[in-house]
C-alpha cells in the first residue's frame, strides 16, 4: 500500500496533470513519427490553452516555439513536465524538474520495469527522486494524458488523433490498447472527458486517478483497463467512495483472468480461492462493474452516459423484423429483464395506428415495409405506457425502409420522455448513415440487438442496488482481538505454523465462535470419564502437531456410545497413530459431543496477493469441488454481506427449508462468517483458516464448528 | 413428418429453383419500391442468364420485356414461377402454374399462416394445389431466393443489393433478417453461394434445402436461421448426412431459446426437459454447430470458408499491443485452446529479428512501434514452428503503424503455409483500410481479438471430432419390442395412463432391464413369507393405480429386517394408505430386496414436440433440480452415445472412483440407457418414463431399477 502522504500529495498534484497553465515537453525533437516529436506536435495541434515549452538539448526551436536546453533554463513557472527522453536520461530530467519546482510530471519513456530487473532499478530511482522533490508522476512506459475540457485541451499523448469531448473517462494500464480504443470511439462518435495511459504506475496509480475523477465535473463514467491489481483494498475503497459520493459508475476490464485457472479445482478451501473468482467477488463487493471485453465496456458506458436510467426492468421492443425481435426477446429473458405487458390503451393505440398484419403485442412488429411514420406511432405509444421502463428499437434495411428518417424520428420522440431508448440498426453498409444520426443524437446504438440487454440491466442495477445499497466496510474493532493476537503471537514465537484443531479452536473461541466444547484425555480411563461427562454420542480425535490428516492415520472415531467404547477408542486411536506415524508427538485425544441432524457447510479464510484476507463460504465435497459453488468476500464484512454470501450460492437452497429440507439456522452461519472476517482483519498473520465442517442445526438452534485448522504466515 | 414422395419430389424440383432456364414473375408491376416491382427489376439487374417473363394482368411490358396476362399465355416452357400477387390471388396463380406445367415455384406473397387461422387456411389450399400438380414451392411469406453462381445469377428476391459470389449458403425462416444479413455481409466482403428466405415453409422446408446444398459444389458451409423446428429428427438426419457425406458444416441460429425457460426447474424428470436444452443436445448429437447470434455465426463461417483447418489446438499470438495479447491469452485458455510453446529454433529466430524490448514468448509482442517488417519476421517464424497449429495476429494503430502494409504482408506470408491465420485489427476508423485488405485476401478478421478463439476451436472440433466420429443412428430392432408393445396396448385399451411401479417394471423387464425382483403380497402373512424368501433387508411399497406419491401417503417402509417387521409393515402401509386415500383401490404391497451401498441416478424418457422421444440422464435431488446437471439425447442412441451422456454431466465424477468415491458400474448404466432408448423408439406411446432411482453398484456388479413409473399418451 502507498504511503498516505504521497496519496495526499497526488491529490494536490493531479490537477496540474490535466489543467496545467504551462507545460514543458522534456526531450522533444523535430522528428515526425517519433514519440518525442509527435507528443510536442500533438499538444500544439490540439490548441492547448496554456503555454508550451519545448526542452531539447539540440534544437533552438520546435514548431516555431522557442526551445530550451534544460528545463531549469525556462524563465517562467512550469506546471507540468512531460518527459520523453530515452530511459537512461529520465533520471536526470526528473531531477531537474524537481530543481525547477515542477510537481506534476508525465513520464512517457519506456525501458523500465517492463524490460526486467535493470529497468525496475531505474524505475525505483525515479520514485526516489519524486519523493525527494514531492513530485507526483504518471508512467513511465505510457501513451500519455488527454484532457478534452475546452479550458485546457491538452493532448499530451502520441495518439493518432484528438478525441471528441465527452463524459467518459478512460484509464488504461496498456498504452497500445489506448490507440485502439481511441480509434474505436472516434468511429462511434464516443467522446472522452479525460484519457489516461498510466503505464507502469510506478507512482500515481489508478487509485489516485479514480479519486481525482470523483471530483471532475466533466466525467460521468469511469472506465479502467487493468492488468495488475497491486492494492486491491485501496482500489475497492476508491471505487466505493466514487460510487457512493458522486454516483459515477466504475467499469473495469481486468485481463489475466485465467492465470491461475489451471490450479483451480483442488480439495480444500485454501487452494480454492483462484484469483479471478476473488477479483470478481471483490469488484462486486465494491460496486465495480466488471466487463468482459472492450466492446461490452463501451456498450455499457454509452448507456450510462447518453440515456436516463430505467425505473424498472420492463422493456418494450419495436422492430420491423420478426426474427431479430424473437432473438432480442430471448436475450431480454436470459438477462433477467422483463418484456413489458402493455396497457389496454397502448394496445388500442397500436391497433389503430399499425396495419392489421402488424404484431401489436410486445415485441411490437411494425412489419418489414414500415416507414418512419409507423415507427413513430409505435414508439410513442409504448413510451407513454406506464408499464414500460425503456424501449429497444430494431431495424433491418428493406428496400422501402427510410433508414435516416427513422433514426431522426427515434431521437425526436425519445427526447420527449424521461425513459431510456436504445437502438440496433442491423446490417452495416446501408444502415451506416442511420447509425451516425443515432450516435449524434445520443441514442446508444448496438450492432447486435441482443447487446442492448446487458447495458440496460447494468444501468438499472447500478441505480437501484449499487449506489444506495453499498454495505458499510467495517474497520474491525473487536475487544477480543487482543486475546486472539496474543495466542497467535505465542504460536508464532513457538515456531508453529500449522495449528491443530485444539489450538485453532482456542483462537476461534476468543471471538465467541460456536466451537464444540472440547476435552483432552491423556489416558483411556480419563477418556471414558470425560466422554460420560460430555454426554453420548461423542467423537474422539487424536491431537498432535505432527498429524495433519487425522482420518488418514485412523485417528478419529465417531459415534461413541458408552464409557467402554470411549476407552477402547482411546487405545485404538493411539495405536493407529503410532503405527502410521511412529515419530508423532501425541498431545492426547480430544473428546467432543457429536452434533446430530446437522447440515455441513465450509467456511474459510484465504490470503489473496491482491486483496488480502478473503472469506469463503460453501458446501463441502462435490458442491465445492465439482460445481465450484462457493462465494467469496474481501474481509471485513458485515452481517448483511454475510447473508448475501450465503444466499448467492446455489446449494444454499439446501438450507432454506424448500424441497423437503429443513430450514437451517442461516443467521448463525452469518454471525460466524462475520466473526471469522473480524478475526481475519484483526490477525493478518492468518494465512489460511478452514472450518470444515460447520454443522448447522435447524433455525434458532445454532451451528457448531466441528473441525478447524489454521495456517499462520511463516 | 413430410410425405416421403414429396421429399423426393422436392429433390427433383429444387434444382430449377436455383438454376432455371426461364422464370415467370407472376403478378409483377412497374412500381418501384414495391415487392412485385422490385423483384422483377432485381432479376433483370443481376444479369440473369436465363429468360425472364413478366406476368401482369395490366401491363403490356415491364422494363422493356414483353409481359403476359396469365402464366398459361407464355408460349415457351417455364422452369420457375415466382408468385408476387396479393395472397388472395396466389391460389389462382399457383393453379395456373400447375396447368402450365411449372414444377418449381417461389411464393413471395405474405398474408398466410402468419396472420392467423384464415391465412393458415389459404396456406393449406396452396399445398393442396401443389400436391395436385406435383409442384414444389418455397414460401409463402419470404424474401425470395438468390443464386450467385455465374451460370445462373438469379436474384429472385426483394433484397436491396445483389451479394457477391462466395461459398456460404444462408437459409432463413425470417425474411427481414435476411436484409440485415446481406447488408452485414456486403460490408465485410462476405460472399454467398445460395441465399434462401423460406418463410412459412409450407412445402419446401430447411430439410430439403439442406439436402440440396449437400450436392451443391458452390457451397462449402450451410448457415440456417430457424424459429421453429417442425421435424426435429428429419433436421438431424439431414444435417448428419450432409456432414458425413459432404463434410460441410451446418451452423444454426435458433431463436425462441427461452420459450419454456420459466417452467424449467421442476422436480421430476418429465418436466425437466425444457425444450431448449433438448434442442442443444439434439444439435450436438447431429453434429450441428449452434450459434448464439448472427455475428458469431459469420465469425465461425468465415473461419471455415477462408482458411485451412488447424491440425491441433496450439495457437501462436502475434501482437503489437501487450494488453490485447493478455486478453486474447485469457480467451484462448477459456475456450479450451492452448498457447503454443515455441521450439528453440523459433525463439532464437524471434530473438534475432525482434528488438530486445519485444516479448519473444507466446504471445509474441512485437511492440507498439512495429512496422510490417517486424510482423513478417514474427509471423514467419511462428508459422514455421511445428508446435504451432494456427496464428492470431493482433494490431492496434499507433502513429507509426503501417496498417495496410502489415495487412498485405500477413496475407502474403500466410499463403505460404497450410495453417490457419486469423487477424484482429483493433479500432475502427484508422484500421478500416487494413481490414478491407485482409477481407479481400480471405484472412478472417474479427473486431475483438477474443472472438478469434471460438471459430478456431469450432473448426478444429468439426474436423477432428464431428466429421469422423458421428455415432450411428440405430433403427431400433429389439425382438422384445413385441412384448412391450403388447403390454402397452393392453394398458391403453384398459384406459390406463399412469402406470404404477409394478406395471411399469413389467414393461422394462421385456427389455431385460435390471429391475429388482418383485413380489406382490395380499396379506400380512404372505408379506412375511415373501420377505423371508426375498432375503432381508427388504423394501415394501403400496401398489395402487390411485396412488401416485407412495411416500407421501405413508405407503413405503424401508429397511425391513424380519418376517415380523414385514407383517407389521404390511398392516401399516395398508392403514396409512386407506387413511390418506380412502377411495384408493389397493392391489397389494410390493416386496423387493433393498439394494445396499449403491449410488442413485435418474434415467428418463420424455416426449419433445420437435424432436420426439428424448432420453435423459442425471443424478437425483439437488444435482438435477438446482444445478440442472443433466444430459439429453434424442432416441435411439447407441452405447458410445450413452457413455458420453453419462460422462458429460459434472456429477458423474461421483461414479468415477476419484476423490474417495468408489468406481461404479458405468457400463451397466449405459446399457440401461440404450435399452430405454430402444423402448422409447419401439413404443412411441410412452409419453414419459422415470427410473428414479437407478441404484448403481461398484464396477462389475451392475445396477438396479429401484423405482419407476410410466405415463402413456392419452
Amino acid at each position: 500500500m502507498k504511503n498516505m502522504n504521497r496519496a495526499e500529495l497526488h491529490k494536490k498534484n493531479l490537477h496540474a496533470v490535466f489543467y496545467p497553465q504551462s507545460v514543458a515537453v522534456i526531450g522533444t525533437n523535430k522528428m515526425k513519427g517519433t514519440v518525442p516529436g509527435d507528443i510536442f506536435t500533438n499538444i500544439l495541434k490540439a490548441n492547448f490553452q496554456g503555454i508550451i515549452y519545448p526542452v531539447s538539448p539540440r534544437e533552438k526551436s520546435i514548431g516555431g516555439v522557442k526551445a530550451f536546453k534544460y528545463v531549469i533554463d525556462i524563465p517562467d513557472e512550469v506546471d507540468l513536465g512531460i518527459i520523453v527522453f530515452p530511459s537512461s536520461v529520465c533520471k536526470l530530467a526528473l531531477e531537474q524538474c524537481g530543481q525547477k519546482g515542477i510537481k506534476s510530471v508525465i513520464i512517457i519513456s519506456a525501458g523500465f520495469r517492463e524490460v526486467g530487473p535493470k529497468g525496475l532499478e531505474k524505475e525505483k530511482e525515479l520514485l526516489d527522486i519524486a519523493k525527494k522533490y514531492d513530485i507526483s508522476f504518471i508512467g513511465p512506459n505510457c501513451l500519455g494524458v488527454i484532457n478534452t475540457d475546452p479550458v485546457s485541451r491538452l493532448n499530451a499523448s502520441f495518439a493518432r488523433k484528438y478525441p471528441t469531448e465527452g463524459s467518459i473517462a478512460f484509464l488504461s494500464q496498456s498504452g497500445a490498447l489506448c490507440t485502439a480504443v481511441l480509434d474505436y470511439a472516434r468511429a462511434k462518435n464516443i467522446g472522452f472527458s479525460k484519457f489516461v495511459s498510466f503505464g507502469n504506475k510506478a507512482d500515481i496509480s489508478e487509485i489516485e486517478l479514480i479519486y481525482y475523477l470523483m471530483g471532475d465535473p466533466k466525467t460521468k463514467v469511469i472506465l479502467l483497463y487493468l492488468e495488475e491489481i497491486t492494492d486491491g483494498p485501496g482500489l475497492m475503497k476508491a471505487a466505493r467512495e466514487v460510487i457512493m459520493k458522486s454516483h459515477k459508475p466504475v467499469l473495469i476490464l481486468k485481463s489475466g483472468r485465467t492465470e491461475e485457472g489451471a490450479s483451480a479445482a483442488a480439495s480444500h478451501t485454501g487452494s480454492l480461492a483462484g484469483k479471478d473468482e476473488i477479483c470478481d467477488a471483490a469488484f462486486r463487493q465494491a460496486g465495480i462493474i466488471r466487463c468482459e471485453n472492450i466492446e461490452e465496456m463501451f456498450n455499457i458506458a454509452i448507456a450510462f452516459v447518453y440515456q436516463p436510467p430505467p425505473q424498472s426492468k420492463r422493456v418494450a421492443i419495436v422492430t420491423n423484423a420478426g426474427g431479430p425481435g424473437v432473438l432480442t426477446t430471448d436475450a431480454v429473458v436470459r438477462e433477467g429483464l422483463q418484456l413489458a405487458k402493455f396497457s389496454e390503451k397502448t394496445t388500442l393505440t397500436l391497433k389503430r395506428s399499425l396495419p392489421t398484419t402488424a404484431n401489436i403485442n410486445n415485441p411490437v412488429d411494425v412489419i418489414g415495409d414500415a416507414r418512419a411514420d409507423r415507427y413513430v406511432a409505435a414508439i410513442s405509444a409504448v413510451f407513454k405506457d406506464e408499464n414500460v421502463d425503456g424501449v429497444f428499437v430494431i431495424l433491418t434495411p428493406q428496400s422501402m425502409t427510410d433508414i435516416d428518417s427513422i433514426a431522426t424520428e427515434i431521437a425526436r420522440v425519445a427526447n420527449q420522455f424521461d425513459k431510456p431508448v436504445y437502438a440496433s440498426f442491423m446490417g452495416q453498409a446501408d444502415v451506416s448513415s442511420g447509425i451516425k444520426i443515432l450516435e449524434h443524437s445520443n441514442i446508444p446504438h448496438y450492432i447486435l440487438p441482443e447487446s442492448m440487454c446487458k447495458p440496460f440491466h447494468t444501468v438499472y442495477n447500478f441505480n437501484h442496488f449499487v449506489v444506495n445499497n453499498m454495505p458499510e466496510i467495517l474497520v474491525s474493532a473487536h475487544p477480543e482481538n487482543q486475546a486472539a493476537r496474543k495466542l497467535i503471537d505465542d504460536f508464532i514465537q513457538a515456531g508453529k505454523k500449522h495449528l491443530n484443531e485444539f489450538d485453532a479452536s482456542g483462537i476461534l473461541e476468543t471471538y465467541q465462535m460456536p466451537v464444540v466444547e472440547k476435552k483432552l484425555a491423556k489416558s483411556p480411563n480419563e477418556a471414558g470419564k470425560m466422554a460420560a461427562e460430555t454426554g453420548f454420542p461423542v467423537v474422539m480425535k487424536v491431537i498432535s502437531d505432527d498429524v495433519f490428516h487425522k482420518f488418514d492415520v485412523g485417528g478419529v472415531v465417531l459415534n461413541i456410545q458408552s464409557e467402554d467404547q470411549a476407552e477402547q477408542a482411546f487405545e485404538s486411536i493411539i495405536q493407529n497413530t503410532k503405527k502410521n506415524l511412529p515419530d508423532a508427538e501425541i498431545r492426547g485425544v480430544q473428546i467432543t459431543r457429536q452434533i446430530q441432524n446437522g447440515m455441513e457447510v465450509i467456511l474459510g479464510i484465504k490470503k489473496d496477493p491482491s486483496f488480502g484476507s478473503v472469506i469463503m463460504f460453501g458446501f463441502g465435497g462435490i458442491f465445492v469441488e465439482i460445481f465450484r459453488d462457493v462465494s467469496f468476500r474481501v474481509a471485513p464484512i458485515d452481517k448483511s454481506t454475510a447473508l448475501k454470501m450465503i444466499k448467492e450460492i446455489k446449494s444454499s437452497e439446501l438450507l432454506s427449508g424448500v424441497r423437503g429440507t429443513k430450514l437451517r439456522d442461516i443467521d448463525a452461519i452469518a454471525d460466524t462468517l462475520v466473526k471469522i472476517s473480524a478475526l481475519a482483519t484483526d490477525c493478518p498473520q492468518i494465512k489460511e483458516l478452514d472450518i470444515n465442517p460447520l454443522i448447522v442445526l435447524e433455525k434458532g438452534k445454532g451451528c457448531f464448528v466441528a473441525d478447524t485448522k489454521i495456517i499462520l504466515e511463516s
